[in-house]
């Protein structure tokens, strides 16, 4: 199951909204074949797996095929692959973790199980429910997993006190963030850092995916001007924006090419909220949020983080008004304030990454 | 040699003022005796080693002994080791790095050459160079290797918009910050720290040295009744005060057993460099900077900070008014900011700790 977990994240960025998942199928103690779904519309790890038996010509009568979530049951964009098991004769699969997809939850099994084949699950669950913790949002929520994503300097500011932050981390560091956005399906980011920055917001180079760009706008919008909007016909834009923006400031914006959700709030903190929303029900998976300070503030008082990126550069600027991460009003109390797990850390030079995720509520 | 680098540091926190050093002696190829500096005064590295040979009955003759600094030659409180090498008849001494203290000084390896024996110098020099950096500091310059400790979330903030801080990190990480003000000469802080926290700043559990406790006092000073006054006579309480502040104001804390160092100056920043530079007079080889931000943002601005060590919590407070690490103006620049080498992380549960050297000026 392990291997079959390390297939599975090779389709990370390439099968959304699909979950990943991988297979292994194993006759007599030998690994006789493996697979994942490595793209979104290809065919599934299960078919992969399959095939790769028949091409090594290996009967795939009586083994076991471990795969990390349970077997689709339903036909989508391929066919079932409980079928597809059951036709290839296996004698037994053993499974990380249900689909809490509505078509299939639990329907894969109920299916193996008529067919005479024996199944186990549950085995290696908690690291594939991690791995697969955006699908399952989405799945769940209706609601993209929310990536926020800084760097900022060993003393915890994102620019020094007159605003310089060109660069707080090493080219590796940001090459990674690059990766990064290029499997993600969206980049958002507030009017402070468009019009401090006046960034493309693209992944250089491209990834599995070219995420849309998306400003949330409660009373400025971005110039005409802009490389956001000048850039519209080539990649994706789109505006949040509040419900007291009027029509005819963005028009100008629509004929270069930038789309428009209106919200039906008008505060940041409730913009963010509806906005993610939206994304949502485009089919996103996983979101990344670039700042500034103030939309970070808005997302994370929303409580729509679900995973932070912070890269630590080897600097400290210091200074009581040199801005940090999150702006806002924050949280006053400990007790409100959010609870991580540090999931991983990565050094990168003499920089540092750090990885967490919301906190478990046990 | 990593050996003798390994056995140099458990001297760590016990040996200063002196250095850390570690020895092995080989004999065709096999270790037959090893030793370490364990505690000031008492023998150095090379007699403990020559010693372990003795009680294994193995004769030293031929053999070569492995020091990671080079042997003294002069008396201090015990005799010089070079001359115990010789006596010993080892053949061959092979050496991390020479001693910077002007009483040896390659002197040393003029003894053992003059006396026939063949000297190696460089091997690992620079692990050894490390790990003596705060020695090699108080030799060179006078003045104390300086330690700032913080604990901060991961967004970079030392206490929520309201001042909430306890606490940030885990159980396990703050008994690591009391190991090591078991080990520091001195333990620094603002008098915004003592007013806001009425802190003690002793070692619990004690540490093998009992750190001076020093508040720097630019205009205020502790009441007679803080829990550091009140307790001054359990342990060494040290006021650096500015040049402003009158004599009468400090009479009653002497009187409670308070030192008190009166500086020429009387800003926080040079207050914080005189200050320093006083505690290497004194001696002192490692002190610690436990805070607030605005002594922080002092001593960072003197540039006197040779290390940080700083704990990550798994937590975000947010909030533009949180405050920082590190207050005062800071570096409005980035060509200004501190540049730093990462030397260490490590995880503490959710927590990370992570160690920054300055950079090596190239």
């Amino acid at each position: 199951m392990k291997r079959a977990l390390q297939l599975a994240e090779q389709g990370l960025g390439s099968v959304e909204p699909n979950p990943m998942v991988g297979c292994v199928i194993v006759r007599d103690g030998t690994v006789i074949g493996e697979g994942y779904h490595q793209r979104f519309g290809e065919a599934h790890a299960e078919v992969n797996a399959l095939q790769a038996c028949q091409e090594a010509n290996e009967t795939t009568r009586g083994a076991t095929a471990y795969v990390t979530l349970e077997p689709c049951c339903h036909f989508g964009k391929t066919p079932p692959c409980s079928q597809a098991l059951i036709k290839a004769g296996v004698r037994r699969v053993v499974i990380a973790m249900t689909d809490p997809f509505d078509k299939v939850d639990g329907g894969g099994l109920v299916e193996l199980n008529a067919a005479g084949i024996e199944t186990s699950t549950g085995v290696m669950q908690h690291e594939a429910l991690e791995l697969n913790s955006a699908y399952r949002k989405r799945v769940q929520t209706g609601r993209p997993w929310c990536i926020a994503k800084w760097a900022m300097t060993a003393d915890g500011r994102i620019a020094t006190s007159i605003g310089q932050s060109q660069w707080i981390t090493n080219e590796t560091s940001r090459h990674d963030v690059h990766l990064l956005r290029g499997r993600c399906d969206a980049i958002l980011v507030g009017m402070g850092t468009v019009i401090a920055d006046d960034p493309m917001l693209t992944a250089r180079p491209t990834g599995p995916r070219t995420a849309t760009r998306v400003v949330f706008c409660s009373t400025r919008l971005p110039s005409t001007s802009s490389k956001l909007v000048q850039s519209a016909q080539q990649g994706p834009l789109l505006l949040i924006v509040s419900s007291t923006i009027n029509a005819e400031r963005l028009a100008p914006l629509q004929r270069l090419g930038a789309n428009v959700y209106r919200c039906k709030s008008s505060d940041l903190v409730s913009i963010a909220s509806e906005g993610i929303e939206h994304l949502g029900s485009l089919g996103m998976t996983n979101v990344m949020i670039e700042g500034g300070g103030e939309l970070m503030g808005s997302v994370v008082k929303s409580g729509e983080i679900d995973e932070y990126h912070i890269y630590v550069g080897a600097k400290v600027f210091g200074g009581r008004t040199a801005p940090g991460p999150i702006g806002g009003k924050g949280f006053e109390t400990l007790a409100e304030a959010v609870q991580l797990r540090l999931v991983g850390s990565q050094q990168i030079g003499n920089d540092i990454k750090l990885i967490y995720r919301k906190a478990l509520i046990s």
